[in-house]
C-alpha cells in the first residue's frame, strides 16, 4: 500500500497548497482516471466542490465563478475528450483574462500512445491558449516530491492570478490503484511551511517620471481630448478615471463592461449613447478628437470603432496593465504597459484641473439630447428586442448584475442601457465573443453575485441548455429573460441578408423550440410574455422567487431590423437638426 | 468588386474540387466569418449542406457520418469559440481514424492578437490531433492561386482518407466584404483539369515473399494459436479472416466492433462470450494460447485484457495497416504494418488446411457452453441492462445498425449480444471512449444507415442532448433505448464504490431528470418502458414509424451490480464443473 501512501500525500499536499494559495471553489466532472483528486478534494472542509457531468459547462461554470469573483477556480475532469470538451472556455478564459488552474488527469506514460482505453495526447492540450503548462511527476513519498508538488501549486495559482490573467494547465499521470487512503492522518496538515509554500508577489506597473511628464505635458496642451474605457476589472479604476477625466475636462466613452454606466459616482462625464450619435456625419464632424485615450478591451460599439478609425490622425494612447496589444484598427500611438489607476492618478495629479472645456459640453450635450429621443423606444407597444433593455435600467433592482449574450444582446444594452446609480453589474463573455457556454458561466458567476440575471437569444440560450442542470442540482438563484427571434437576429444587420435564397437555411436558422419544456425538466418556472404589462408584472413576481426562473419573450427578426433603422435614422435626423440650430 | 471575385472564384474552386475529391456531404454552422465558403456549398448540386448551431453537436454528427460511409466529410464553422468546440470530435476523429476536412473561417493576418472581435490564434489549434494543417492563402484570383487552392483541397480530401485515416485541417483568413457573387458564370467549372486537380494514390502495404515464409513457418508449428479482432472497418477482412481462421484452425475471440459477430458467414469459429468465460481461472489455464495474432483496436473486454496479460510468454503479432501501435499491455512482439485482408490471405495460401485441432475445439465447446448458461439472463423478470442486449438479439430487424453509448453499454453489448445472421452493423465511438457525442454520432450515421438504433445510459444522453436538435431539423430517422439508472453506473464496479462518503456526489451523480419533456421539444415520440411485454410491443410499433423515438428504461446501479455478479459467478462456477467433467 505505500503506492497508495504516495498519491494520497502527493494529491493532499497539492490540495492543502491550492486551497493555501486561496482557490475556493473547484468545479469538478466524473471520471475514473480522476479518483483520487476528486476524492480528496471532497475532503477538504474549505474547498466548495461543484459537481458538473458536461465539462464543456463544467468549465464555463468555472470560468462564471472567476469572472465573479476575481479569484482562481480550478477545473477537474478525467482523461480523453471530457479535457478537450473544457477547450471553448480556455480559450474565453485565456482571451477574457479569467484565472482558472485546470487540472486533468492522464494515463502514465507507459499507457500512452499505445492504444489504451480513454488515452489522447493531452501534453500542452490548449496549445496557446494557456499562460502555463506542466506536465506532472508520477506522485512518489519523498519530501523532494512534496516541495515540487506544492511549488507547482502555488505557481499554477499565482501564474492564473497575475495580470494578465489566465487559464494554466497542470496535466496529472495517475496509476492504479486509484483510491486514496482518506484515513491518513492529517491529510491536509502542511508540515513544513504551514502557511503555503511561496507566495508570488507581482509589483504594479507603475510610469516612470519622465514618462508622467512626457504624457503630462502633451495632455496639458490638448483640449480635444476623448477617454475611451472598455472592458476592464480594475477595484479602484472608477474612482480614478472619473477624477482624471474631471481633472482634464474629457468625456468618458463608456462602454456597457467598463462598468461606468451604473455606480454611485455622479456620472455627469459618462457619454452612454455614442453607439447612437455616432452613426451620424454632422455630430462626428462637430465631435472630432485630437487625443484619445483608451483603457481596458475593445468596447462593443461598431459606430465606435469607425468612428475611431475615421480619426486615425489623433493621438491614440492605450494603457494596459496585462501588455497586451488590445488595438484591431492599428491606430495607437503608444501603448502604456501601465496600472490603468496609476496612469490616472499619477497624470491628474501633474496636469491638475483644467478649465471648462466646450468641446466636453458638446460631447454631453448632444449626448443628453440623443438620450432623450431614444427614449421614444419607451412609445413602442408591442415587444421589442432594444426596448427591453431600456425597461430593464427600470425595473432591475439595486445591486443586481446583469449578464448579456454575445451578438445582439450586448449591443442592444449597449444602445439603450443608460447610465444610473443603482450599481448594476454588467457582464458578458467578450474574451472571444462566443454564444457558447452563456448560460453556465451566468450560473457560475450567479454563486458569487446576487440576484444574477441574463439576457440571452434563443440561439445562445440553446448552445448551452445543458448548463442549466445545475440550476437544478444546486437550486442556484437565476432569472433569466430568453429574447426568442427564432434564429440569428444580427445576420440580418448584415450584408449577406440581401441575399434571400439560402439566408434561412444558412443564417437564420430558426430552430422552432418550445423552451417550456426543457425548462420544466430543470425544475425552473417558465413564462412566455404576452406584452409589457405582463413582462413588468412577471419580472416583479420574479424577483421575490429563488431558483430558476425563465421568461420567454418572442420578438421577429425583421421588425427588429426596422424598429432599429427607424430609430437611428430618426435620432440622426434630430441630432443634426439639433446641430444646425433648428431646434434651438 | 475584384475582390469579390476573387474571393468568389478561390472559394468557388476549392469547393468544386471537394466535390471532385468525393466529398458528398458537408456540415455547417452559422456564422459570420463563414458566409463566402456555407453560401458558395449551399449553392453546389451535389453537396448535401447539413446545418447544425452548435458546433460540437455538429462536428460529432460530421464523424457519425464519416463512419457511417467511410467517406471524408467536411465541417465549416466560424471563427473564435466555435472552431474550439469542435475539439472533442477532432479528437475521437484521430484516434478512431475517421476522415473529416476541417475548415475554420478567420480573420485575415491584420487582425490577429490585436483583440478584435471573436479572433483567436488558430494556427494548429487542434494540436497533434489532426494529421495536417494548412493555413490557407487569402484569396486572389490568379492561375497560380487556382492551382494552389484546388491541390490543397484534394491533398486535404486524400490526406484524411489514407491509412490511417484522420481530420484534417485547414485555416481561411477571410477580408470583408465576406458575400461572394453568386451570380457569376459558370461558378464550379473547373476550366483545367476538369475531372479534379490531382489524385493521390496509396498502395497497399503486403508482405514481401521473406516476411510470408518467416511467419507462415511458424504457423504451421503452432497448433495453440487464437485470433483477436477488435474493431476494424475494411472490406474484405470478415472474409479473409474467416478464411484465415479456418485454414489455421484457430478461434476468433470476436469484439464486437470487429463486425464478426453478426453476419452471413458461418461463424463456426467466433469466439463470443470470452467476456464472461474468461473470468474464470480454470477456463483460462484450459485456453493458454502459444500464439495470439491481433487485428484491429483493442477489444472492449477487460477480461480479455487481463487474460492477454497472463500470457506475456506467447508470441504476439499485431496487423495494423495503419501503422499504429495499439498495444497498451506492450505484449506484441511482432508488429506488422500490412493490410489486414492481405496478411490473412497470404498466410492462409502458405500454411494450406491444418488438421482440425483439439486446442480450437476447446475454446468452441466453452463458448458454446458458456453462451448456454448465459441465457439464464432470459428468466430475470425485472428490467435489466444485461437483458436488454440479449433481447435485441432477439428483435433486431435484419440489416439493422446498433450504435452503442460507452461505459456500460459496450460491455454489455459484449457480454450478452451474440453471433447471429442478421447482418446487424455495431458503432461505438471507441476512439477515446468519451460518453460526449454520442447521440449526434448516432444521428450523423443514420444519415446513411437505416435503420438505426442508438442505446445510451442517462448520463451519455444527458451530455450530447443539444445533439437531438439535427433529428427535429432533418426529421431523421433514429430510435434511442435510454437506460436510466440515475447516474454513472460504471463506478459501481470500480473500487471507488467501496468508498461511501461521497460517492453519490462525485460518481454516482444522479441527474433525476425526466427526459420526456425534452424529447417533447424536439418532436420525438417518447415510451418509459415498464416491464419486458410493453418492451417487447413498443420496440416493434416503433419499427413502424419514421423520425424519432425514444423508449427509456429505468434500471437501479446497484441492482444491476449484483445482477451481473451473480450470473457470472453462477456462469463461471458452471464451467468450473464442466471443465472438471462434473456436468458430462
Amino acid at each position: 500500500m505505500s503506492n497508495q501512501e504516495a498519491l494520497t500525500s502527493y494529491i493532499a499536499a497539492f490540495v492543502a497548497e491550492l486551497v493555501q494559495a486561496g482557490v475556493t471553489d473547484v468545479v469538478v466532472s466524473p471520471g475514473s482516471r480522476s479518483t483520487p483528486m476528486a476524492m480528496v478534494m471532497a475532503e477538504h472542509p474549505e474547498l466548495q466542490v461543484h459537481i458538473n457531468v458536461d465539462e464543456r459547462s463544467a468549465a464555463f461554470f468555472a470560468l462564471g465563478i472567476a469572472k465573479a469573483s476575481g479569484k482562481a477556480v480550478g477545473l477537474l475532469c478525467t482523461s480523453g475528450t471530457a479535457a478537450a470538451n473544457y477547450y471553448p472556455a480556455v480559450v474565453e478564459a485565456y482571451y477574457s483574462r479569467v484565472p482558472l488552474v485546470i487540472l486533468t488527469a492522464d494515463r502514465p506514460h507507459e499507457l500512452r500512445d499505445v492504444g489504451a482505453p480513454q488515452a489522447i495526447d493531452q501534453i500542452h492540450l490548449y496549445g496557446k491558449h494557456v499562460k502555463w503548462f506542466v506536465e506532472m511527476a508520477i506522485p512518489e513519498k519523498t519530501e523532494e516530491m512534496q516541495s515540487y508538488v506544492r511549488s507547482v501549486c502555488a505557481r499554477a495559482a499565482a501564474t492564473a492570478t497575475l495580470a494578465p490573467a489566465g487559464p494554466v494547465h497542470l496535466n496529472f499521470p495517475f496509476r492504479e490503484p486509484l483510491v486514496p487512503n482518506l484515513q491518513q492522518e492529517n491529510l491536509f496538515h502542511l508540515e513544513k511551511r504551514g502557511e503555503g509554500y511561496v507566495t508570488i508577489h507581482q509589483g504594479i506597473p507603475t510610469m516612470q517620471r519622465e514618462l508622467i511628464e512626457h504624457f503630462g505635458e502633451k495632455l496639458k496642451k490638448y483640449e480635444k481630448g476623448i477617454i475611451v474605457c472598455g472592458s476592464l476589472e480594475e477595484k479602484r479604476f472608477i474612482e480614478a478615471v472619473t477624477r482624471f477625466a474631471d481633472q482634464l475636462q474629457f468625456p468618458i466613452i463608456a462602454d456597457p463592461l467598463s462598468q461606468l454606466r451604473s455606480g454611485q459616482h455622479d456620472g455627469i462625464n459618462i457619454i452612454d449613447t455614442y453607439d447612437t450619435f455616432l452613426r451620424n456625419e454632422d455630430a462626428k464632424k462637430a465631435l472630432k478628437p485630437d487625443i484619445i485615450i483608451r483603457f481596458g478591451a475593445m468596447p462593443v460599439s461598431k459606430a465606435l470603432t469607425i468612428f475611431l478609425n475615421e480619426n486615425k490622425d489623433a493621438e491614440q494612447w492605450v494603457i494596459d496593465s496585462g501588455s497586451g496589444y488590445r488595438d484591431p484598427s492599428l491606430l495607437s500611438t503608444s501603448m502604456i504597459y501601465c496600472s490603468e489607476s496609476a496612469f490616472c492618478d499619477d497624470i491628474a495629479d501633474y496636469v491638475g484641473k483644467k478649465n471648462s472645456s466646450s468641446f466636453l459640453l458638446k460631447w454631453r450635450e448632444i449626448n443628453v439630447f440623443t438620450k432623450e429621443n431614444l427614449l421614444r423606444i419607451r412609445e413602442l407597444p408591442q415587444l421589442s428586442e432594444a426596448k427591453l433593455f431600456h425597461q430593464l435600467s427600470e425595473v432591475l433592482p439595486e445591486g443586481a448584475t446583469l449578464f448579456v449574450g454575445n451578438s445582439m444582446p450586448i449591443r442592444d444594452l449597449d444602445s439603450f442601457f443608460h447610465f444610473n446609480k443603482k450599481s448594476i453589474k454588467i457582464m458578458a463573455n467578450r474574451g472571444a465573443n462566443g454564444i457558447d457556454g452563456t448560460v453556465s458561466t451566468a450560473l457560475g458567476a450567479s454563486t458569487v453575485l446576487d440576484p444574477l440575471y441574463l439576457v440571452v437569444g434563443d440561439l445562445t440560450f440553446f448552445h448551452d441548455l445543458n448548463g442549466l442542470m445545475a440550476a437544478k442540482l444546486y437550486n442556484l438563484n437565476m432569472k433569466i429573460i430568453v429574447i426568442n427571434n427564432n434564429g440569428g437576429g444580427i445576420f440580418s444587420f448584415l450584408p449577406q441578408a440581401n441575399h434571400r435564397k439560402n439566408f434561412e437555411r444558412l443564417f437564420g436558422t430558426p430552430l422552432d423550440l418550445d423552451f417550456k419544456h426543457v425548462i420544466h425538466m430543470y425544475n425552473g418556472s417558465y413564462e412566455l410574455v404576452s406584452d409589457w404589462e405582463h413582462f413588468t408584472s412577471s419580472f416583479l413576481r420574479n424577483m421575490q422567487n429563488n431558483g430558476l426562473s425563465v421568461m420567454e419573450m418572442t420578438t421577429n427578426r425583421d421588425t427588429n431590423l426596422t424598429e432599429h433603422r427607424d430609430l437611428w435614422n430618426f435620432v440622426s435626423r434630430e441630432i443634426s437638426r439639433f446641430l444646425k440650430g433648428d431646434l434651438l
